[in-house]
C-alpha cells in the first residue's frame, strides 16, 4: 500500500487507512490528519501518457493512489510506465502544469539574486485550488459516491464545482451568504447546488459536515479531507522540477487557513524522503494584517486564537485558521517565517505584479508578493537569495478590488489634441 | 524572404513588404492586407527549445519572421532546429498551447459523431486575443518601437496591455468610454495608458490611427495590422495538430469584426499549402442576432452595411465589421455557413457549457456553442460529423451576464432541515 498511515497533527496518533476517513476521532475538528507514505513504493522515473503531460497528473507517482507500475526496458535504463487503470476517473480539465516565470528586473529591484513567479491563475477555474479539487474528485469517483460537498468562501467551492461539472458529478456547496459575487456566479454557472447560509463561514462549514454525515456525500473541505493537501503539494513538486531541483532559498505563500503552505511543505518533504533534494526551502507565510491569527500565534507562542477577519483579500480572510497548527509546524520545520501586510500593501503588490509581469492576481493571489516587497524594503533578504512567490488566484475574480488599486483612465473627447495633452 | 507579398482583400493589389505597413494605400480602411508566404521557405519538421513547448511559438515555422534554421542529423531523419536569435523578443507569458477537450456526452446529445472544444480561456489574459498580441508585440520589439497602441472594446486591448506589461513596452489604449468594467480594470492594472473616448468604437479606432501617425507608435488594431490574423491562426494550427491532422468537418467560430474566423481559415490554408492537409473544414460563423452585419450581408449578396449593435456579447458587438469582406470570402472558400443566435440562446449555451464541461465562457466565448446547439436542434448537422467549437474568452470577464444565465442559490438558515427541504 502506498499510504502507510494517517497521523493526527495534534496528538500524533496514527490510523490505518481503513480506520478513519477525515479527522482524528480523538481530537475532533482540529485533529487534521497527515498522509504518511511508504516511500519505498515510490519510483524515481515514471512515464505518463501524452495527454497527462504538463498537468498535475505527471506527478501520479506522488499521489495517494496505489498504482500498478509496469517496467519497460529502454536501452540501459529502466523506465517505468503506469498502467492504463491508474488514470481512470481523472477529470478531463487540464489542472496544474502551470508556468513559472523568472523575472530579472524585479529581482534586481528587490535586491535578490533571482525571483521566480509561479502562476497558478491559469488553472481551469483560475485558482490553485483546482489541484486539490481534481484529486479529491478522482478519489470520490474511485469510491463511487453519488455526490460531493464542500464549504468555502470562494475559490475552493468554485474550483470543486468546475471540476465536478467536467465529470458530471453532483456537488453541493455551502457558502456564507456574503461570499463574493464572481465566485458565486462561477458556482451557479457550473451547475452546483448552492446553499447560501445565513451565518458565518464556520456555520457553513459545520453544516457541510452535518450534511456529509446525514446524506453520505463525500466531503472536500479544506483542513478536513486529508487529500486536499496532497493535491496542493503538486505545486511545489512542479516548482522543484521547473528549477531542475535546484531548490530556492525562500518560497513565499499567502496564508489564510494554512492549507496551501502545508501543501507546499509536503511536496518538498516528499522529495527529501525519496532522496531527490536535501533541504526544504524556507517557507515564508504571508497573512493580511486583518486576518493574522497564525501570525499572532507564532509571535505569542503558537496557541491559535480566533480573530475577527477584516481584509480585502477574501480568499485568506479567516477567523480561526483550521489548518493553523499544521501550518505553524511546517513553517518552523522549514526554518521559515511569517509576515503580515496591510490591504494597501496588497493592492500595491497587485498593481506592481500586473504592471511588471502581465500577471493579474486577486488580492490573496498577490499577498505573497506583498510580503516579499515588504521584506526587501526592510532589508530582511540577502543579495544571493533565490526566491519563489506563489500567485494563487486570478484578478478577474475580484474586479472591484482591482479598481481600488489603479488610477482612472484619461477621459477625453475624440480629438488628437486631447490625446497629446494627456501624454 | 518568408513573406512574399501583402495582398489587398478588396482590389487584390499586391505590395512588397517594404512598400506598405498596414492597409492598402488605394482602398483605405477597408483594404485590409493578407500576408502571402513563400511556402517553400517553410519546413516540415522544426524543433523549438523546451521553454517554448506547449505555446504558440512551437509554430514559429508558420509565423511571419525570417528564421535562420539549422539542420541537425538525427539518425536517419533530418531534424531542423531554429537558431537562438529566432526567439529574441518573444514575450515571456505562456500564450497558446491551450487544451482541446473531446466531449462524448455532448456529442451524443447533439447527434454528431464527435465534439471537440478548444479552450482559449486559459491564455494569460483569459482570451484568444493573446495570440495576436504576443506576435504583434514581438514584431514591435524587433522594430525597436518605443510604444504600441490599439483601439478596442475589450479583449484585444486588455490582452495587448498584459503582453506589453510582461516585456516593459509602453502601450496606449483607446476605448469607448462605455467599455465593460472588468476589461477596463485589466487594462489599468497592466499599467496601460487608457484613453476613454467620449464617442463610439469607431471614434476610438480613428483616434488610434491618428495617434499612430502623429506619435510613431506601432499599431495593433484588429483589421488594420495584418499580423493579428497571423497570430490568431495559431489556434487552428494547434487544433489540426491536436486532432493528428484528421481535419474536422466543421469549426464553429464566434464572429464580430471577423478577424478570428479569418485567422482560423489562414491556419488551415497554410497547412494545405505545405501539403499537410487536403481540405479546409467548413467554417461556421456565429453572430449575435443583435450584431449580425455579416449575416445580413451574406444573405443579401455580400455587401456589408452598418447596423446598430445590441447584444449581451460585448466582444462581438460591432456596427461595421472591419474584417467583414475577408471573413465572408473565407467562409465561402471553406464551403461554410453563418448562423445567428439570440442573447437568450447565448446565455443558455454559456450555462450548458459550464455545467457539462467545467469551461466558463463569456457571452461571446459561448456564441459558437450556441450556434452549434441551434444547428443541431434544426437538424442541420449529420450524425457522422466531427465538430470543433472555439471558446474564445473567460466568463470571469463578464460576471453580470453570467448571473443572468443562472438560477439563484438556496438561501437557508444554518440548519440541516433547511438543507433537506431544498434537495
Amino acid at each position: 500500500m502506498k499510504i502507510r498511515n494517517f497521523r493526527c497533527v495534534l496528538c500524533k496518533k496514527e490510523y490505518k487507512p481503513s480506520e478513519v476517513e477525515y479527522i482524528c476521532t480523538k481530537c475532533g475538528p482540529s485533529g487534521i490528519l497527515e498522509v504518511i507514505y511508504n516511500y519505498n513504493s515510490f519510483i524515481n522515473k515514471a512515464k505518463v501518457p501524452y495527454e497527462f503531460k504538463n498537468t498535475m497528473w505527471e506527478l501520479l507517482n506522488f499521489l495517494p493512489m496505489d498504482n500498478s507500475k509496469k517496467v519497460k526496458k529502454f536501452g540501459d535504463e529502466d523506465t517505468q510506465y503506469f498502467s492504463k487503470d491508474d488514470f481512470n476517473n481523472i477529470p478531463p480539465l487540464k489542472v496544474g502544469g502551470t508556468p513559472i516565470y523568472r523575472n530579472k528586473t524585479l529581482s534586481r529591484q528587490l535586491q535578490i539574486k533571482d525571483l521566480y513567479i509561479k502562476d497558478d491563475t491559469v488553472n481551469p477555474t483560475s485558482s490553485l485550488k483546482d489541484r486539490a479539487s481534481a484529486l479529491v474528485v478522482k478519489l470520490a469517483l474511485d469510491k463511487g459516491v453519488e455526490a460531493i460537498t464542500c464549504a468555502s468562501t470562494g475559490n475552493a467551492a468554485s474550483s470543486l464545482a468546475g471540476i465536478c461539472a467536467s465529470v458530471g458529478l453532483k456537488c453541493y456547496i455551502f457558502v456564507p451568504k456574503a461570499a463574493p459575487k464572481a465566485k458565486i456566479a462561477q458556482l451557479l454557472m457550473y451547475g452546483a447546488e448552492v446553499f447560501a447560509v445565513d451565518g458565518s463561514y464556520d456555520d457553513a462549514f459545520d453544516l457541510s459536515i452535518e450534511a456529509t454525515n446525514k446524506f453520505g456525500w463525500y466531503n472536500r473541505n479544506t483542513a478536513y479531507n486529508p487529500f486536499t493537501i496532497e493535491g496542493k503539494k503538486t505545486v511545489s513538486l512542479e516548482i522543484a522540477n521547473q528549477l531542475s531541483f535546484k531548490i530556492p532559498d525562500k518560497v513565499f505563500v499567502p496564508v489564510g487557513d494554512g492549507c496551501i503552505i502545508s501543501g507546499v511543505y509536503k511536496g518538498f518533504y516528499d522529495l527529501i524522503k525519496i532522496g531527490i533534494i536535501k533541504k526544504i526551502p524556507q517557507l515564508i507565510a504571508v497573512q493580511a494584517e486583518g486576518s493574522n491569527a497564525i501570525y499572532l500565534a507564532m509571535k505569542r507562542g503558537d496557541k491559535i486564537e480566533s480573530i475577527k477577519p477584516n481584509t480585502i483579500a477574501d480568499s485568506i480572510a479567516v477567523g480561526r485558521p483550521r489548518n493553523g497548527e499544521m501550518a505553524i509546524s511546517n513553517i518552523r520545520a522549514s526554518n521559515g517565517g511569517i509576515e503580515v501586510v496591510s490591504d494597501e500593501e496588497i493592492l500595491n503588490a497587485m498593481r506592481i505584479l500586473a504592471e511588471r509581469t502581465g500577471i493579474f492576481a486577486e488580492p490573496a493571489g498577490a499577498t505573497a508578493f506583498a510580503g516579499l516587497i515588504k521584506m526587501s524594503r526592510e532589508k530582511k533578504l540577502k543579495p544571493d537569495e533565490t526566491v519563489v512567490i506563489l500567485v494563487t488566484g486570478s484578478g478577474l475574480k475580484d474586479i472591484d478590488s482591482a479598481l481600488k488599486a489603479v488610477k482612472k483612465p484619461h477621459f477625453i473627447k475624440p480629438d488628437i489634441n486631447d490625446v497629446e495633452k494627456n501624454l
